[in-house]
């Protein structure tokens, strides 16, 4: 087996082949924990838990780092709007995705990093940069510099002639660059003291783009198998950690580059800005994660996922369906009284000989028919093919050879009769019982008894 | 292994040792053809083809002899009236027995002596016991000394004191004891030329029976293993075959002798002098013979047999129910489609994880889980216990392990709703539709569903 992936970097689907022969490095961006995890989220999370799970199955070790991003605009605005520290609001977030990930039996990452646990490391990596010249300082903020970093927009195709061509130009911009992004951001003022930290370039925050970078190298090693993520970090996200961890370490960053198509609802993407977005929670009101965690699956994750209540719905009819399959699965086999040994066969053979070795009995002999009778209707549930022939051929021995009865056949060339056999089945299946009775009694009178199998089968069977 | 055999001689059941390891020689006494055959004669036919039956089964090789009596008083009798040679009523008669022994699936006998192609050998033998004086000139009759033969009565348990005393005494009689019996029979007046032999005594005809002594002795040695024949030929027959055979031999002549009971028709011995009996021919438009057959069996057949309808009507019953469990069987058996093979189950798993090699295509992966959730539903009702069992293994692998869906657990722990579910499956066998409705819906809004088998059970998953 050769596991092949879709990769976002080559743009092609290529062979699966690790650094290390049994090893797997993946990291997976995680939620900014300002607000309830939604459909979005869970989309891009039971997507990498099937390649993790899958990469598993074929027995790689996976070290899976998923971080969360708990320093961010958006966090310290709405911690301010509720009164609080963002990283309580933070905190707060952050158990919601894991109720919500654990609802959607989501395998846990080996590794949960958090901005607020890497400040140092971060500094460090942004000095590394600015030493190597890739990065700036502009008022008290550090950026990186896009023209410095020859393969600039190689993820997302894009070359920085066409992004200038497209750019609006901020006039009041001083960067070098439009498309330049911080790695680090001077405090501004009445920010949260908790999210100011020192640095060589006084009071600041990290950047979001270059925290991805830190932890991955910090956690995984400066090249890392796979990366993951939702389509739309492909651009400037991944190109951002991209530019910052080539430069800083001349190594390629990532092998592959496996992102997961959108979510939309009524073909509308998905997110906060526009107001279409359903909460995990809210929809757990609805649906059972079960159902959630395989509506997702019903789409390969490359492509869009166009949320709709008649999908989800399907998904739904579709799991009960699996259920209900399953649980009639493990009853039968639960059933142990079903089993028909080899050892209830020999015993029976033995049983019908001795009786015809004693004074040839054939009355008793009758009564081990019987025995071998009820055995064979139990059989026609839950014994096997094989099992079906040893009492087929026990029975043509009993029965056949050693008393005599001449064992009937099947009769299946009448082809009127079948009709009639089929109209009556037909008329039992819509609960017309006046017309089954009536084509009963029809073939009755032509000598055939109807024989109905419990699998809602019939056959007929010669009148003696 | 040893078969046991209930010998009329000793009045015991005895261990059964042939003369030879590996061969049975039996006679059985058969038909007088003068009359169609009957209910009785298909006794004995058949008590005798089982015990032939069981002696092949268990590996001898059984060389049957059974006679035909075509020179006899009621043939000559009947042949008179009818205006025929008694050697045509004979075999108008022999060949009903063939036709209604075949139908009744008897196995042919090795040798169907009959009289009139033994006569030679009949008069050596009686040529025999004259010369050692077991027998006398009566007239032109030769009889049998009984008086002469010490073992007289040993079969069925008489002794001469006894029979005279219970005998009436025949003074026309000049025979030295009033159970002398005819060895040969001088001609009468106008019986026809074809049953007239020259004989040392002048022409004449053998009696009833010595045919027996000659043709078992001729046939099958002067000792046989297996004598047989129904328990009306004990006396006088057979004590006289015993009294013929060993007077000239001086050798045992039977080892086991085997007796049917008779066939009584409310409680009357069934005979042609009572007028009760039943022709197998009358018999056989009202019952198939594999029905008389079976009812012959169901009485083991040293016992009377009382015939009644009510007794053939549940043999018929019985049979009918063989058939149809049978007939199921086969077609099960046949049903090629419904095999689950190791390749099937492997394919599947092979295309399942290949789907997931290939990017990760969940997708995909589900519509194998669908194919396996196929096999399983088609298993449950072909499968035996161990492909169940792989088949639950496999969807857990599939659908668990791999897809990460939470498996549904069996529930069965809520009482009352079992108890719901075991009112609305009675209403339902009762065809109570409303009653069964009403009941579903109340499991339905106790938030289950109920999942009812192909195998008539039911059981209760719970709604996702």
């Amino acid at each position: 087996m050769t596991i092949k992936v879709r990769n976002t970097l080559s743009n092609k689907k290529e062979e699966f082949y690790p650094q290390r022969e049994n090893f797997v490095s993946m990291y997976v961006c995680g939620i900014t924990p300002y607000d309830e995890v939604h459909l979005g989220h869970a989309r891009v999370y039971v997507v990498f838990d099937i390649v993790k799970r899958h990469l598993l199955r074929r027995g790689y070790i996976v070290k899976h780092v998923q971080n969360f991003t708990d320093v961010d605009d958006k966090i310290i605005k709405r911690s301010q709007e509720k009164n609080m520290k963002p990283s309580e609001l933070a905190q707060i977030y952050i158990e919601d995705y894991f109720v919500q990930a654990g609802r959607l039996n989501i395998l846990k990452a080996e590794k949960y990093p958090r901005v607020t646990q890497m400040i140092p490391e971060i500094i460090n990596f942004i000095k590394d940069l600015v030493s190597k010249g890739f990065a700036y300082k502009l008022g008290g903020d550090i950026y990186f510099s896009v023209e410095k970093f020859k393969d600039y927009g190689k993820l997302s195709k894009r070359n920085l002639k066409d992004l200038r061509a497209g750019a609006r130009v901020d006039v009041c911009d001083g960067k070098n660059s439009a498309f330049d992004f911080a790695l680090w951001k001077n405090t501004k003022e009445n920010e949260p003291r908790e999210v100011v930290w020192e640095s060589p370039w006084g009071k600041g925050r990290p950047g979001w783009h270059i925290e991805c970078s830190v932890m991955s190298s910090e956690l995984l090693g400066n090249t890392i198998d796979i990366h993951g993520g939702g389509q739309d970090l492909i651009f400037p996200h991944h190109e951002n950690e991209i530019a910052q961890s080539e430069a800083k370490t001349g190594k390629q960053f990532v092998k592959y580059w496996i992102h997961n198509g959108f979510v939309t609802i009524n073909k509308e993407k998905m997110s906060k800005s526009l107001n279409n977005f359903f909460t995990l929670k809210a929809i757990f009101e609805k649906y059972s994660p079960r159902v959630v965690r395989y509506y997702l699956l019903m789409q390969q994750y490359s492509s869009p996922l166009d949320f709709s209540d008649a999908g989800i719905e399907s998904a739904k009819n579709t799991l009960q369906g699996m259920d209900d399959t399953y649980l009639r699965l493990i009853s039968s086999v639960k059933e142990s009284a079903a089993e028909i040994t080899d050892k209830d066969l020999s015993d029976l053979q033995e049983n019908f000989l001795n009786a015809l070795d004693d004074n040839f009995n054939s009355e008793k002999a009758l009564s081990y028919l019987h025995e071998l009778k009820g055995l064979i209707s139990k059989g026609l549930l839950i014994a096997g093919r094989e099992r079906l022939s040893q009492l087929k051929k026990l029975f043509e021995d009993f029965a056949g050879t050693s008393l005599g009865i001449v064992l009937p056949e099947e009769q299946n060339t009448d082809e009127s009769l079948q009709n009639l056999l089929k109209e009556r089945n037909d008329a039992r299946k819509n609960k017309n019982w006046a017309e089954s009775d009536r084509l009963r009694k029809l073939i009755d009178e032509k000598g055939y008894k109807i024989s109905d199998n419990k699998d809602g089968s019939s056959l007929l069977v010669k009148k003696v």
